[in-house]
């Protein structure tokens, strides 16, 4: 049976399902929900996710919701059966790594990040002016945060020294803030920031993923 | 070698690290920070956590910081060896569960009670005033929050079925609220929600715990 996702081309944590996927080289077929109505339905909520979102995934009758469990569990069962990329590596001292990275992630770049993403890219298609204050506050905390990655990238190409799930975390928002909403300054003044976007946003899968963003 | 954790006993996160050792039967020393001071310093944020925050962990020369991806480390290196609790089991689907549920803790749940814990409890302690804004707006949200849980906790113990890490990381944050900040009507007038409640929060583990919170 075909993997199903339920989620969007437009949608950043639909996009990081998408690319675990065809890192782990598997087929899918992607189910985009009619509109913002679809999802917060009664029957939505009760079959495919309880607080409304995208995406989820069905697996041979398995059903799973929020993207970084999809992730995870993706990893747990297909890595290493189709390509050799190693998103979560075995060795439990480098996995920690990577989680620790994956937590950085949630906890002081995604936070700020998509803040920024919502008042720039996603409410103004929606025809709303940015809430400036927002935008602000998000963009000075996103630059302490940065100031840290800074360091972290010291003499690594990636921020476990090899490609992972931390890094693929990091990549649908950072594009948008990027190739959208034209914040990359943030990212480009900074040496090891800036190579760092440039090896993970150069990865082929990625760059089959983004021709097909709207 | 002792575990090593660097953290306090006042601290939500630090208590989700020293709830999963207790979990595993496994002892360790903690460490406590002399104030806020010393985890801003040149030297803890280069040795101990670059973000400046507690907890981190260091097993036999091992260093990482990050309450969940200390859980992970610790879970896939130790569950098993010490007590039978399975905090994270094998099997690829009810692991994937455990995962989906951590996500749901992090983006529902404890991102609007971390608010309120913060406005009710910790900002009090300092002596400041509560903004009010923030507390209704984040109580608010945990009510919608609580609405889903009082659906997905029908018919069952534990967020999956049987007691996990997602169970065990909604427990420090809801501690507080409940019996801090005289919160608990959020959870005591849903019968579902309370009754897990009840479940997580009279595990052993943690009632030794409670007995060390200043
Ligand atoms: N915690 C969820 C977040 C998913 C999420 O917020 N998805 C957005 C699209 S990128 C969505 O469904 N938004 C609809 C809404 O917030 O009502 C995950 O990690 O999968
Ligand atoms: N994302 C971190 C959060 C840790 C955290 O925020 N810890 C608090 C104490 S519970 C802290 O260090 N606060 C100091 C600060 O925010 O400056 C984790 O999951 O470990």
């Amino acid at each position: 049976m075909t993997i199903k996702v339920f989620g969007h081309t437009a949608s950043t944590y639909s996009l990081v399902v998408l690319h675990v996927l065809k890192e782990l080289g598997l087929s899918y077929e992607l189910i985009q929900p009619s509109g913002f109505e679809e999802i917060k339905s009664p029957e939505y909520l009760a079959t495919k996710h309880p607080f409304g979102r995208i995406p989820s995934l069905n697996d041979d009758g398995f059903h799973i919701y929020e993207a970084r469990a999809i992730a995870r569990y993706l990893i747990n069962k297909y890595q290493g059966t189709k390509t050799s990329t190693v998103l979560i590596p075995s060795d439990v001292q480098k996995a920690a790594l990577v989680e620790q990275f994956i937590s950085v992630e949630t906890s002081y770049y995604t936070q700020p990040l998509s803040k920024l993403v919502i008042q720039l890219v996603f409410r103004k298609r929606c025809g709303n002016e940015p809430d400036l204050k927002i935008v602000n506050e998000a963009r000075e905390e996103l630059d302490k945060t940065l100031d840290v990655y800074e360091k972290l990238l010291e003499g690594k190409d990636y921020l476990t020294g090899e490609f992972s799930l931390a890094d693929l975390l990091h990549i649908p928002y950072t594009f948008f803030a990027i190739n959208v909403a034209g914040e990359g300054d943030l990212w480009n003044k900074r040496p090891n920031v800036s190579r760092w976007w440039k090896n993970i946003s150069e990865r082929e899968c990625w760059k089959n993923i983004v021709a097909d963003i709207p």
